[in-house]
C-alpha cells in the first residue's frame, strides 16, 4: 500500500509542544540527572498502604467499584471531600459542589472545555504552568497577564471583564514556587467579583508546606462572603498526586452547582467517568486522613532536598542566577542575572552535560521568556541533586565560553 | 453575596445533551426497570480475580504502578496488546502503534481533538453511538451519513473526500446490534483508501459474539494490504469494559505511528496519563488471557437474556415494532411499524409505567428520528427484562389511546 496524504490534523496540534514527552523520555536515561520533571519522590509512594486500601475497597464496594461512573464520580468520595471543606471553612459545601477528575490535570481540560471558545481570553500568571497551557491549547484561547504585584495597573479591570476566567496557583506556584500573600489574594478576589469573570484556583502543592502557613484558599475566602450554598466565582482544583501518589489519578474540582453541572457534561464527553475503583481506594485513604498523615512524612524529606539544592546552587550558580528559597512546593525558579544567558540555548549544553532543567520559554504563554529556568528538588536524593547542580555549573561555563 | 451574571459557558454546551446523566439517575430508582443503559451484568464482574490481580500488580510493579504515565500508558501493556495484534493478523504491529486510554470513550475524545476543527465533517452511521456524538460536540463538527447498504450512492465518494474521518462500529453496532458483513467492510475500506480520509473503527462489543463469527477487523484488513509497519487509515478502539469490567477504565487506540503521536499530544492535554495502577492490573489479566476466558462465561448469560427479551417482545410488542435478533452485543433496535408512534413521546409514558428505554432521537446526529428505540438486554435478569417488556406493552397501549 503506498503511503498517501491523509486528512490533516487539527489546527491546534500545529502549535503543540512535545517538551513534556521529552522530559519523560529524559527521565528514562540512567546517566542523566533530571531536575526537569515535576515528579514526587517515588520511594515515598506508600505501596503497602495502597495494597491494603485496594483490598478493603473491593471488600466494601464489591462489584460497585467496577461500574461506570456516575459521571461526577463516587458519591461517597465527593461527600468526604465536601465534609472536609465544611470542616475547613464552616461553609455549606455539599456533594453537588464536587466533581472527581483524572488528576487535577483533567480539571484544567474540563474548565477549558466548559468556558472557552476560540479566541476568547484567559488571564494567567506569567510564567504559568505548562500543563495548563497544554490543556487549553485545543480551545485556541488568547492569554493576558496576571501580575500579582500590579493588580491596580490601568486596564487590568477591563482585562478581567473580557476574560472567561483567571488562572491562579496561589500556593507554591509552578514554576516559581511563590506563595501569594493573602492581601494580594483578597485584592484579586474583589476584582474578580466586580468583573463577573471566573477564577480557577489550582492547588496541587497545598500539602507541601515547608515553613509557615498558606492561610485560607481563595475558595474559602469566596465562600466566607455569604451563608448558604456556595455561589462564588472560584473553581478549586485539588489532587492526591502530591500527598499520596500520582498513579491513582484522583483529583477533584469544587465549584458552584451550575459550573459543576457543566464540568460534568464536559467530563461525560471526555471519558464517561474516571475509574471508580481508584476513587474507592482514595476514599478509604481520605477517611483515615492518610493523605494528611503521609504529607507529614513527605515534607521533611522535600525540605531537606530543597535546602540541598539551594545550598549547592549558592556555591556553584549564584554568579549567574538569583532565586528565592520557596517556602513549599517542588521547584526553585532561577532567574539569570547575566543578560547573555538564554536558557533555551543553555538547555542544549546542559543535556550534553547530562543534566536537565526546564527553560522558562515553555512557561511563557508567548513562548518568549528565555531568562530563567525551573529546577525540581523532589525527585532525586540530595546527592543526586547536588551532582545536578555541579553539572549545571559546568554547562553554564561552557555556554559562556563558546 | 448577590448572585451576579458570570462569563458564559462555551457555545457547544448550549447544544449538550443530559440524557446519559438522566439514564444513570434512572438506574438508581429501585422500582424502575431500565432497558435504557449500556451497562454490563454487574454480578459477572470478577471482583475476586481483580483483587488478586491488583495484589500481584503491586508486587510486580511496586512504586512504578503509582507514577505518572508515560502519556501513552504502561509500556508492557501496550506491548501485550501489540503482541495480540501480531498473533491475530500476522502483521508487524508494535508498541508504537498502541496508546492506552481511559476506556474506549476517551479514544473518541482524542480522535476528535486530533482531527476536527469547527465546521469540519465526520461521516457516521445513522443512527450512531450517542457517546461519540457527545465526544465530538466540543469540536463542533458537521455530520454526513454512512449507509452501509448504499456505499455506491452518487456523491458518497465526494462526501468521504471532504470528511476528516469515517466512524464505524462494524461489530454489533450501538444502537442497532447489526454485524456488518465483510463484503461491505471491504467496500468501505477501498473507498476510504481512495479518498484519503481516516476510518475510526470502534469495537467495544467484539467479545460478545452469540453465534457466528465477526471475521477480521477493518484494522486487520487494512494491515493485510502491505508488509512492514502498519500505515493504514484505520484507527481502532478496543476496551476491557465489556469483557472484564468498565470500572478499570482501560481502553486502547491502535493506529499508524504519526496518528498515535498526535493522539498522545491530545492525551497529554487531557489528563497527562490514565492510571498506571489500573493498567498494571489489566496487564496481569491480559497476560493470562483472562479477558478471553471471562468473555466465554459472559456470552451464554447475555445470549439467554437476548432470547428472553426477543421472545417476550414477540408476544407483547410485535404488533407495533419490528426488529432483527442481534447476533452479538448488548442491544435490540426496535423500529415502529406504526407511523403514529413517536418514541420521544412514548418515553415519557414509559417512565410513568416504570420502564426506561433509549429513544432513537438521541442517536440521530440531526436529532430528528423518532421512529425507533434501543432496548438493552445485558444488565437485568431474564425475569426483569420480561417485566420491562410487559410494562412497555402497557405504555404503548396507553400512548395509542391517549
Amino acid at each position: 500500500m503506498t503511503k498517501r496524504p491523509r486528512a490533516q490534523f487539527a489546527a491546534w496540534l500545529q502549535t503543540g509542544n512535545t517538551i513534556t514527552q521529552q522530559f519523560l523520555a529524559i527521565g528514562g536515561q540512567p546517566d542523566m540527572v533530571s531536575l526537569a520533571g515535576g515528579l514526587p519522590a517515588a520511594e515515598l509512594y506508600p505501596v503497602e498502604t495502597l495494597r491494603a486500601a485496594a483490598d478493603r475497597a473491593l471488600t466494601r464496594w464489591g462489584s460497585a467499584a467496577m461500574e461506570y461512573g456516575p459521571v461526577e464520580g463516587l458519591l461517597a468520595l465527593r461527600d468526604a471531600i465536601a465534609q472536609r471543606l465544611r470542616a475547613q471553612t464552616g461553609r455549606a459545601f455539599g456533594v453537588e459542589n464536587v466533581l472527581l477528575t483524572t488528576g487535577a490535570m483533567q480539571g484544567l481540560d474540563l474548565v477549558g472545555k466548559a468556558l472557552v471558545d476560540a479566541g476568547e481570553s484567559i488571564v494567567v500568571q506569567f510564567p504559568t504552568y505548562l500543563g495548563a497551557l497544554d490543556a487549553w491549547r485545543p480551545r485556541c484561547p488568547v492569554y493576558e497577564k496576571l501580575d500579582w504585584n500590579e493588580l491596580e495597573r490601568p486596564g487590568f479591570d477591563a482585562t478581567l471583564g473580557r476574560a472567561k476566567f483567571v488562572y491562579a496557583v496561589p500556593n507554591y506556584s509552578n514554576p516559581t514556587g511563590v506563595l501569594v500573600p493573602q492581601v494580594q489574594r483578597s485584592a484579586l478576589l474583589e476584582k474578580v467579583l466586580a468583573s463577573g469573570t471566573w477564577l480557577l484556583e489550582d492547588d496541587p502543592y497545598h500539602a507541601l508546606q515547608f515553613e509557615g502557613e498558606t492561610g485560607p484558599s481563595m475558595l474559602a475566602s469566596a465562600a466566607a462572603r455569604s451563608d448558604g450554598p456556595y455561589q462564588g466565582p472560584v473553581i478549586y482544583l485539588g489532587t492526591l498526586s502530591k500527598s499520596i501518589a500520582p498513579g491513582l489519578r484522583v483529583g477533584w474540582a469544587v465549584a458552584e452547582i451550575e459550573m459543576i453541572r457543566m464540568l460534568a457534561l464536559a467530563k461525560q464527553s471526555t471519558d464517561l467517568s474516571s475509574s471508580i475503583f481508584t476513587q474507592a481506594v482514595a476514599l478509604d485513604l481520605i477517611e483515615r486522613d492518610f493523605d494528611l498523615e503521609h504529607a507529614r512524612k513527605i515534607v521533611p524529606v522535600y525540605r531537606q532536598r530543597r535546602d540541598a539544592l539551594c545550598a549547592e546552587a549558592s556555591m556553584h550558580l549564584a554568579e549567574w542566577f538569583e532565586w528565592d528559597v520557596p517556602p513549599g512546593g517542588m521547584f526553585v525558579w532561577m532567574r539569570a542575572r547575566d543578560p547573555r544567558i538564554d536558557t533555551d540555548a543553555l538547555y542544549e549544553i546542559a543535556l550534553q552535560e547530562k543534566v536537565a532543567f526546564v527553560p522558562s520559554s515553555v512557561f511563557d504563554p508567548m513562548g518568549k521568556d528565555r531568562s530563567s529556568m525551573r529546577l525540581n528538588f523532589t525527585r532525586g536524593s540530595p546527592e543526586v541533586i547536588k551532582e545536578g547542580v555541579r553539572r549545571l555549573e559546568t554547562a553554564v561555563r561552557r555556554y559562556l565560553h563558546r
